[in-house]
C-alpha cells in the first residue's frame, strides 16, 4: 500500500517541519502557510493530514515524546553497568531532563507544548499521558532498585517518582531560558539521586 | 505631570490584556490588534506606549514578576509565625509554585513566557534576572533557617535553593497540564522542605 506509506511519511515531514519552526521562532509560528514552506508541500498537502491546527500539533508532540523514550532506552543500553539500577535511574533521569546542548532543540519544543497544553484540552491529555508513563517508569525503576538493596527502603516510590519528574522538567526549563548550566542542572539531579541510594 | 501617568497607566492596560489574551488563547494569539481590542484603546496607542511586540511582552513580564514577588510577601506577612525560617521558606515556596487555583492565570501566563524566552534573548535576560533574584532570596531564607537552627547545617544553601527552584518550576508546569493536583504538587514540596529540617 504504497499511498498509505507516503501519508505517513508525509505526516513526519510534516511533524519535522512544526518542530524546526518551533525551535526557531516559537509556537506562535506555526502557521498552516509556514509548516507547508518549511516541509516543501502545498497547503493542500498539510490539509489533507491534518484536518486542525491542533490534529498537527498533538501529532508533533507524540512524535517529540517517542523519540525522548527512545533516546533514555539507548542511553541505557550504552551503559557501562545496564543492570545497576542506580545507573538506569541516572540514565533515565538525564535523558528526561534535555538539558545536554544537543537536547536543547527538543527542550525547546516540549516546553512550547506545555505552554500551550495549558489553552488545549487535546494537547494537554496527551501531555497528562505522557507524564503517566515516565512517572511509572520512575515508580518501577525505584521499586526495583529498593528490591536490589541499592536504594533506601524507606522511600516512597511514587513520592520520589513525582518530586524527580518535577525536578527534571524545572531544571529543563532554567537550563533553556540560561539561568542554569547543563552541568549545574545535572549535577542537581545526581544530588538528588545520590540521596535515593543506600550508601551515598 | 498628568500625561506621565497616563502613559504609565496605559502601559500596565495594555500589559493586562496581554496575560488575559494569553490566558485565554496562548502566547500566539497576543497580535497588536487583537491586544488594543482587548485593551480598548487604538492600535496606534499600543505602538506609542510599545515599539515593539517584544517590548511590549518584555513589560508584561516584569508586571508579573512583580506581582508574584508582592504575593510571596504578602503570604509571609500574612503567616502565623512570620520569624519562623520554616515558616518563610514554606510560604514563600508555595507562592513562588503558583500552583493554587486563584494562581493558574499567572501560572499559564509565566509558562508561556519560560517557552518563548527560548526564542526571545531580551525575554530570556529578564527570566534569568528574576530566577536569579529568587535564587538569592532562598539562599538568604536557608541561611537564616541555618543561623537559627531550624535547618540542618550540612545542607549547602545554594545548592538546595537551585533545586527547589526547579522543582518550584516544574510542580507549576505539572498542575497546569493537569498530572499533579494543586494538592500534590504541594505536598511534594512540603515533603522535600521537611528533608532540610533539623526536627523532621
Amino acid at each position: 500500500m504504497p499511498r498509505q506509506v507516503d501519508y505517513e511519511e508525509r505526516r513526519r515531514q510534516i511533524a519535522e517541519a512544526v518542530r524546526l519552526l518551533i525551535t526557531r521562532s516559537g509556537m506562535e509560528a506555526v502557521s498552516l502557510r509556514d509548516v507547508a514552506a518549511e516541509a516543501h508541500v502545498s497547503m493542500g498537502a498539510v490539509q489533507r493530514c491534518f484536518r486542525t491546527k491542533d490534529e498537527m500539533l498533538l501529532f508533533a508532540l507524540e512524535d517529540i515524546s517517542r523519540r525522548v523514550g527512545d533516546r533514555a532506552k539507548a542511553r541505557i543500553e550504552a551503559s557501562d553497568a545496564p543492570r545497576s539500577a542506580a545507573t538506569l535511574l541516572d540514565r533515565t533521569l538525564s535523558a528526561l531532563a534535555l538539558v545536554d546542548p544537543e537536547d536543547r532543540a527538543e527542550a525547546q519544543v516540549w516546553g512550547a507544548f506545555v505552554a500551550h497544553a495549558a489553552v488545549s484540552d487535546q494537547l494537554a491529555a496527551v501531555l497528562r499521558e505522557t507524564y503517566g508513563k515516565l512517572h511509572d517508569l520512575l515508580v518501577w525503576l525505584i521499586g526495583y532498585g529498593q528490591d536490589t538493596g541499592e536504594l533506601t527502603p524507606t522511600a516512597d516510590p511514587a513520592t520520589e517518582a513525582r518530586t524527580l519528574l518535577a525536578l527534571t522538567e524545572g531544571l529543563t526549563a532554567q537550563v533553556l531560558v540560561g539561568h542554569l548550566t547543563p552541568e549545574s542542572a545535572q549535577e542537581a539531579l545526581r544530588r538528588y539521586g545520590r540521596g535515593l541510594l543506600t550508601r551515598g
